[in-house]
């Protein structure tokens, strides 16, 4: 039975919509779920940036909640560690600079999570995205045992707009009356994109970039990408073709992968 | 004569389009003008932030140049002041988050600049702002006696997309060409923007936005706004109108003005 709920937005300090939403949203009265509101990276969000010293939604993992650490954010994992690990459900805000439109993120195969995703991205019109691994450290829905990310775009760092506020209340809301309904377990199969790669835009040997994502890819998430295709522009002004096998393109351009040396995701269709 | 012209890239860190200019464009070669590429802000460049402690392009000042500080971007305005003074003309490269398309801004009523910007902006097809008060602090044109600032959108902070990319070498190239050319004194009239007024967010007592940029406003650079019109979606779904006289919205929802307290710039229209 999922009884206490969590609403984490600005685990990411730039991406104003979620910080705004767990500010100044009221949550739905529900007779027997609790649901509670909570700022992730506050010292991100005054600064409006993604983080102080380390990704936090990367912070989750043994060594980052066990060491004593100099990084701010290790240090605020673990606060939040502590106060989520007594929740049955975690809802984790983001957006995104790629033109993803409404999506729900899943980080686990966890069943209940996925009947979830799946119930509500039909109330709501979202796509669900299943991201599994993740080299660098675990997501904030670690934490949990059952959790789903909200992530919707485009729009840029530092900004709030109105129709991106809007779609992640509605996708928020369908996750809530989802849960609440507590008739999600039976859903259909749904489509998922499920993420298996990635591409790094091209760089020199200082790992300074070459070139930009092609004028004919951007924006086209979700849209399926075939050997051969033009992905980026060199400075240069010569193409470079994709050369791998058919794949859907996800978070194209999203500004906080650059430095992960992500310039998008490769992903293939499944059906949960 | 304008024999030598320095092009700025990156004042701001997170506007990589300016940043990549410096970087990989390389200027045409001209019989008696010599180009010089400066990245401006290499520290925030690297940390991709506007800045590290404080807006560059504000630290102009006379006491930015003068005294000992420690302010990261107050020291490198002093660098940056030594080295641009020697040059007869400045370009300097930004983007904005805001629908503005190419733009260029003149922060003088200098005469040569006008004239450069006139001839540069019919050639190139951007449209000309003009933007001479600023109470925060000098920009980075005060170090010439001539200069433009060319200023493309929207782009994300962070984000090089390919089209803003050349569009800002367009008015850049257009920019250059009207120097060689020298002969455009002759311009005759054009159409500016010249800001007068800034309207900034709804906020509760402590700051804290009260809401966004309205659904019918956002993306409307360049639209007149009249009075009674929806400016401002409040967080409790209630609209907020417009009280001013009828006037231009330039910068509407640029992300780095959120903490300059500034949602859009009044402008009105002005032959130059």
């Amino acid at each position: 039975m999922i009884k206490k709920i969590a609403v984490t937005g600005g685990v990411h300090g730039n991406e104003l919509t979620g910080a705004y939403v767990v500010k100044k949203w009221e949550p739905p009265k529900f007779s027997d779920i609790e649901v509670t509101k909570i700022l992730a990276n506050p010292k991100a969000f005054k600064a409006c940036r993604r983080y102080i010293d380390y990704d936090l939604n990367r912070s989750f993992h043994k060594e980052a909640l066990n060491l004593d650490s100099h990084i701010y954010e290790y240090e605020r994992a673990k606060v939040l560690n502590g106060r989520l690990k007594s929740f049955d459900f975690l809802i984790d805000l983001h957006t995104t600079t790629a033109n993803l439109g409404a999506t729900i993120v899943l980080s686990s195969t966890d069943e209940i999570s996925t009947a979830v995703a799946k119930s509500a991205a039909v109330k709501s019109g979202a796509k669900i995205i299943r991201w599994l691994s993740n080299e660098e450290g675990a997501f904030i829905n670690s934490v949990t045992d059952h959790s789903v990310t909200i992530e919707v775009g485009p729009v840029c760092q530092g900004v709030l707009d109105p129709t991106i506020y809007q779609r992640s209340l509605d996708v928020l809301n369908a996750v809530l009356e989802t849960i609440e309904s507590k008739n999600f377990v039976n859903s259909g199969p749904v489509e998922c994109y499920e993420i298996f790669g990635y591409v790094d835009y091209p760089r020199d040997v200082h790992g300074e970039l070459e070139g930009m994502i092609h004028p004919e890819l951007i924006g086209r998430d979700f849209s399926p990408i075939e050997k051969g295709e033009e992905i980026f522009l060199g400075f240069d002004s010569k193409s470079i073709r994709y050369d791998g096998d058919r794949a859907y393109a996800l978070f194209i351009n999203e500004a906080a992968y650059y430095e992960k040396s992500i310039a998008f995701c490769l992903a293939r269709k499944i059906t949960i």
